[in-house]
């Protein structure tokens, strides 16, 4: 397997482009990504009760039709909580991408990020699209724009591309992704978009993909928001001519290992890019009962302020910790538990069977002066495991989001 | 009925004290509640998994008597997750209360607040708690001592005083509590402690204080954390000598209503002083199918941290409310939502039908601009209803909490 950082114009017969539509001051603010042949897609979306006006209507093409060409993206305005007009805007972008590249409406698919609650400026986005149709390329160029179109107050694009062998032909998937604030795990990336040229049928796609965002965009957290807009979704076009993945294989697991990487790497840099973050923490909770106590468990412990806000003071305070874990709702044994934070630094053990260590505070320094920090979280009630990542809490997360609509 | 900001000595046969022990550096750290005769005690405490050692030893000793006559309680360390030694200092401040004070060990409670995973200053406390012992008193001094002595990163001592007429008889609820950080729904507070003189069986003060305790203290939040050391509890000595209240008749509404009055006072004030909070904010939802609908959307609004900066940003930011309604797990139609802004200043509609109001955002400012601000949602689902408070996520919050245990 080769990893490299190319865009997702990489895997065959991709193009993309991203420019700027005017939905922004000034940065690039509409992405299009293009598959030559009809893709199989899978989507994974917000678990939000209110989806904005773009994934209603994604929800409705893709149960009519799994096989989509196109895609556009704006930033700067999420067309959520927009009624009938946004969900209007949303079809006529829509159509006008189909129109552009001479797509049928059910074969194109828009999403939005940004702003709630405002209207999009109809002629820009459609003058936009039309615009931006006229830029795809399969260049790495088009690519890192496409990359760079879909940001909001996310300071890097994040953008992947793994190849692997499958059957004795080259498969490629690569991966883009927005992130920053109202990062969340129920469809934790605000969007995320894979491109792979393997050959793969729609139900094996689905479990390769559905299965690797549980454990890697739905494991992640900035501030505990799961918002309006989240979106997650892979294109497959088949032109690697691999031989086609129909069942849970050998090529199935070298495809789904390639997936995971994507997925992984792109979870772990939204965390990393979180609004403010100062610290890159990753939490590994083991031996629970049950998956879920662990999911649960993990995500308490990321989305406690009182946690977060101890990371950010370097501030070795265990205790938020267990009591995070405490008012989880999870049923275990405090006295059981053993807390452990670590890195590059080293190790140092905190809490076991019920009582704090006296431990070496400045040691316990250096390893919190530390961006990246591990928390292993040993339970003793069974054998389950998770892995979960977020960041700490600090001013400039209070900052960004207290100017970000005004 | 005659509200007053006196403190837990008012009702008969109370006495208090507030004294320095050593556990802080400088501050009040020691207070004891006393009654003259053997009190009738209802308690509530945290659900949280992890329970700090004075609650495990408090739980023990109301299973086996309901009659209490002291408690001591100390800020700045909350003897949490301290194992087995943590427990043994419990029991003993606990027999050195009692010995003080002529009565049973299980005559007593203990309480603690503040940092987690600390061992207490045995020393400290014990000597603490025979020097304060001496100090009891019916007076109004006292009465603050005690209401400072329980103070963390609060930046006002709590407390009030309701008098009502049951049977001709003038009976007084009295109440002091303890909030900032760590305050969520799940029995609130931090610490509360009620005073009364009123004649009431066990059965309907349980049932007064707990059903009151719902709507006050379990529906505030400062930052969604609910700590190791939730405590609130009610003693009622009887020496009003009003007609025992035994049923839910109209004295049993009387002394219902002084308690709502004193715990709904005390939850709101928790919150004014919410670490580093600089907004108020009251929800009330409105139209639910169930009261439980209603309390899950007012709290996930009053939790979610974009909800929170907005407000501190000032931001009629009403799309991040609906989001956070729609991340709440109830399910609801977003088209049938009607969002409302309003104070002292005038009243603002954001959101209706599914649909923004193209509102006045100079007008919406002045109303933000204000410390408190209401916001009225209804649902059109139902006819249940509930009002929850909370406050605005500052810098401050970031910068109290990233430093409050180094």
């Amino acid at each position: 397997m080769k990893i490299t950082n190319n865009g997702i114009t990489s895997p065959k017969g991709f193009k993309a482009a991203g420019e700027h539509a005017g939905i922004k001051k000034a940065k690039k603010d509409l992405g299009i990504i293009y598959s030559e042949k009809p893709a199989l897609c899978s989507a994974v979306f917000t678990k939000n009760v209110v989806k904005a006006a773009p994934l209603q209507l994604a929800l409705k093409v893709l149960s009519e039709n799994s096989y989509i060409s196109a895609i556009a993206i704006n930033s700067g305005n999420a067309n959520a909580c927009t009624g009938e007009q946004g969900y209007k805007d949303a079809v006529d972008t829509s159509k006008t991408l189909a129109d552009c590249l001479g797509l049928k409406e059910n074969e194109v698919l828009v999403s939005s990020t940004g702003v709630i609650g405002q209207l999009l400026d109809r002629d820009k986005i459609i003058n936009g699209v039309k615009n931006t149709c006229k830029k795809l390329s399969s260049s790495q160029e088009a690519a890192n724009d496409c990359a760079n179109a879909i940001m909001t107050t996310d300071t890097i694009p994040k953008q992947i591309t793994v190849e692997t062998e499958i059957g004795g032909k080259t498969v490629i998937v690569s991966g883009i992704a927005k992130g920053s604030g109202m990062i969340h795990p129920n469809m934790a990336t605000m969007l995320g978009f894979l491109t792979t040229d393997a050959a793969i049928t729609k139900d094996m796609l689905d479990k390769a993909f559905k299965s690797r965002i549980d454990d890697s965009f739905n494991m992640i957290t900035v501030d505990g928001e799961t918002s309006t807009n989240d979106t997650c979704l892979i294109l497959a076009n088949g032109m690697a001519e691999n031989p086609l993945i129909d069942k849970e294989n050998d090529d199935f697991k070298l495809f789904e290992q390639a997936v995971d990487t994507v997925v992984k790497y792109l979870a772990k840099q939204i965390v990393m890019d979180g609004e403010g973050a100062t610290k890159f923490l990753e939490v590994n909770i083991k031996g629970t009962a049950t998956t879920d106590d662990a999911r649960v468990l993990c995500k308490s412990i990321l989305n406690s302020q009182l946690v977060k806000t101890a990371f950010f003071g370097k501030d070795a305070n265990w205790g938020r910790i267990l009591s995070a874990m405490g008012a989880s709702g999870v049923n275990f044994n405090p006295e059981k538990v053993k807390i452990t934070f670590k890195n590059k630094i080293g190790s140092i053990d905190l809490f076991e069977n019920g009582t704090p260590y006296n431990f070496d505070e400045d040691f316990a320094l250096k390893i919190l002066d530390e961006r990246e920090i591990q928390i292993d979280v040993k339970l003793n009630e069974g054998g389950k495991e998770i892995t979960g990542w977020g960041c700490d809490l600090s001013y400039d997360y209070v900052k960004i989001n207290a100017e970000y609509r005004t």
